[in-house]
């Protein structure tokens, strides 16, 4: 075989094979395709798209790159969720512990923060001394020990999907349904787990805005995961102002011990509620999503849920003492509380100036290599149908570095449209597929 | 500026402007733009197209690369013929020393075949002692001497075009009409002629089938060079069949030679003819074709054409004997005729078959660096309209190498088509642009 024909073929409109696929993977890893010309097929993908034949065979060719985990010696269904990506979505902190807690295994190998976007592994490494970075054994063994364990993207697993990613990030071939299916569920795949909740963001703050975008990109992984005899199920959801209230690190992992407590904003607990009972399900822990629900709610209202939570941060290394004592967290040096400049109803909090604004303020990163601050962020006190008193606190803005400053309200307050109301909340769930 | 940010404007289809084609060319020799990002920008240029202006800013940038020639010192106006390749396209070897002697200065840089197609510079080297790798003080002394110079690409022209042609050759971006005329127009441009008489091959034998195609690609041409105030003319001829009877290297060259001593065949005559008369109007040597013509006849009848080109062999240390004496061009082993199968009428002789054929005994490259066999190739008896008896020789094979021949004779065999006749052969030149 030989690249510049596998180029040509696609280029041309034609579908891949499977071998193919597979040759232009190794190629990766044995020198025999030059990284120019993976760029090259990677744009005639983004011009070609792929059929689901192709996107199931380079998310298994990317998958079996690098090692792909078994599991098989722990006992329970192994079930990991995966987010597309929003602004304040902290579920991973929140549902984790509940289906743990409700008797799912639940491996989770979790990415950081990139553009507007925040990572469940930044808001993890706010916890003092909690340890991301353990290797394929120490993660079998915490997994065994607390029934869940959350780590960062290892070497071991999809390389080929690391070394594609950063192609795609550098050529501007990123923004395609198949390859974006493919990069996800490669390294989901190659965790060893049995069952995967998708949650597939949909709107403003959302990397795909347009509903039809996400629904294709749901379908697509779902066929790829149910074509490789797993099970999945994938949730649609809104992504146009932030989850909760809290964005940043420390902040966020605040308010999901809060939501553990039974303490959490209404919409952040509903869906963290709805995405466990899915896995749940799943894994076969309860016959019916209502079911399913109950047993969530119950792992709450009885501390089983915050206990596994506990659990996980010891055998983490992080200090389990911010369960009971939120200042233990990073702490910003001012809080400052942002007006409202009218009386009225909040009609919409713009979740990606929302993301923009907290990266400005330094929870986020502009490039892959950039430093976070973790204390850090914004807690917004109005969110959509609230209503507001002329001069009352929209948020409260976390800040150490001042630098960005300015630019970071204002683009804080363009966010937020008051008007008149009355404004319908829509559900946070648009569809399941 | 970012490369991903350019890619991206290219692969949502908006045009690039010439700050953004400059940066992104001068990154291919100051190291800010990777290979891998230009790749994807070609496929995404293949995908989206150029416009005119764009056309025009890619081919200045990789003019202005590397050197461009000042032969401003060298009396008589800078003509050259660059012709988009076919099957037995031995002009230049013909038209150059007419137009010399016609008064036409005729620099000439001139590349190496690639696939069914043969190179100037491979039949030159089949001259023995022929020097074709002269530096650019070497060119401009020849040049001022004989009037007309001939020597293959150096490192001193476009070496942007040189890396961007090799990483298309091995992602699949050759095939774009933008990118064809840049890459022909910067090295010539970077010549420094003061016109270019441009012949587009169309047809089976010729990299662009449809005349369509070899239309939008002269006009593109014809654009950039007249946007940039040089004098260009197009033709686009007819590569159905090869040109003249030879097709090889050496047998070529004496084919060549026997067209400067008036006793060529016609087809061959006739374009060499025409395709230097241009030269001589854009040169202004000649008020009109006609006249031109005239002039160029006259070369021939007097013997002038024929002695500018033996001056020129002795002046790059070729054989000057070789004109009066074929048999000191190199000669194969062994002449073996191809018997007709049939009684008829040559209904057709595909010039990409024949080409191909020849490549397989030795004459032609499959890569950029495989040896070449100078004395091998075919001799064509029979053409389009000719009549032909049963057992009678369509054409003569010259043999070294004789592992490749029998699939080689059944490929020629297969490109002539024999029937009942009688057959139209149409004019060799199709359109003027």
């Amino acid at each position: 075989m030989r690249a510049v024909d596998i180029i040509r073929k696609k280029r041309d409109g034609h579908p891949l094979d499977h071998l193919e696929i597979d040759w232009m993977v190794e190629g990766i890893a044995n020198g025999e395709v030059a990284d120019y010309q993976w760029s090259a097929l990677l744009m005639a993908i983004v011009w070609r798209g792929m059929n689901d034949a192709e996107t199931a065979a380079l998310t298994d060719a990317m998958k079996r790159s690098g090692t792909v985990v078994d599991l098989s010696a722990i006992a329970g269904s192994k079930i990991d969720k995966h987010s597309t990506g929003g602004v304040g979505d902290k579920t991973t902190l929140v549902l984790a512990p509940i289906a743990a807690a409700a008797g799912v295994t639940v491996p989770m190998v979790s990415g950081r923060g990139l553009g507007h976007t925040g990572g469940t592994l930044d808001k993890l490494e706010s916890i003092p001394g909690f340890r991301a970075d353990l290797d394929l054994d120490r993660y079998k063994a915490v997994l065994n020990e607390c029934g869940l364990v959350l780590i960062g993207q290892t070497a071991e697993i999809a390389p080929a999907d690391k070394t594609l990613y950063a192609l795609r990030d550098a050529t501007a071939t990123v923004e395609s349904i198949p390859l974006i299916a493919a990069s996800i569920m490669s390294k989901k795949l190659a965790e060893g787990i049995d069952g995967l909740v998708l949650d597939v963001k949909t709107g403003n703050g959302a990397f795909m805005e347009r509903l039809d975008d996400s629904r294709k990109l749901a379908q697509t992984m779902c066929a790829i995961g149910r074509g490789l005899n797993k099970r999945v199920v994938a949730l649609i959801t809104r992504m146009d102002q932030p989850l909760g209230q809290a964005v940043g690190n420390a902040v966020e992992v605040a308010e999901s011990i809060a939501c553990l407590r039974g303490e959490g904003p209404a919409d952040l607990v509903g869906l963290s509620v709805e995405l466990a009972a899915e896995m749940i399900v799943l894994g076969e822990m309860a016959s019916s999503l209502e079911e399913a629900r109950h047993w969530c709610r119950r792992t709450i209202e009885d501390g089983t849920a915050l206990e596994r939570f506990r659990r996980l941060l010891s055998a983490q290394g992080g200090d389990p003492r911010i369960v009971d004592d939120s200042h233990r967290l990073p702490q910003p040096k001012r809080r400052l509380d942002l007006p409202s400049p009218r009386t009225g109803v909040v009609l919409a909090v713009a979740a990606r100036p929302i993301g923009q604004a907290t990266m400005l303020l330094g929870a986020g990163r502009a490039r892959v290599d950039s430093p976070i601050d973790h204390a850090v962020g914004v807690i917004l006190h109005k969110k959509v149908g609230d209503r507001v008193a002329g001069g009352e606190a929209l948020c409260t803005v976390l800040v150490n570095d001042e630098r960005h400053l300015e630019p970071a309200l204002s683009m804080i307050l363009k966010a937020y449209t008051i008007g008149d109301g009355p404004v319908a909340v829509p559900d946070l769930i648009v569809e399941r597929v």
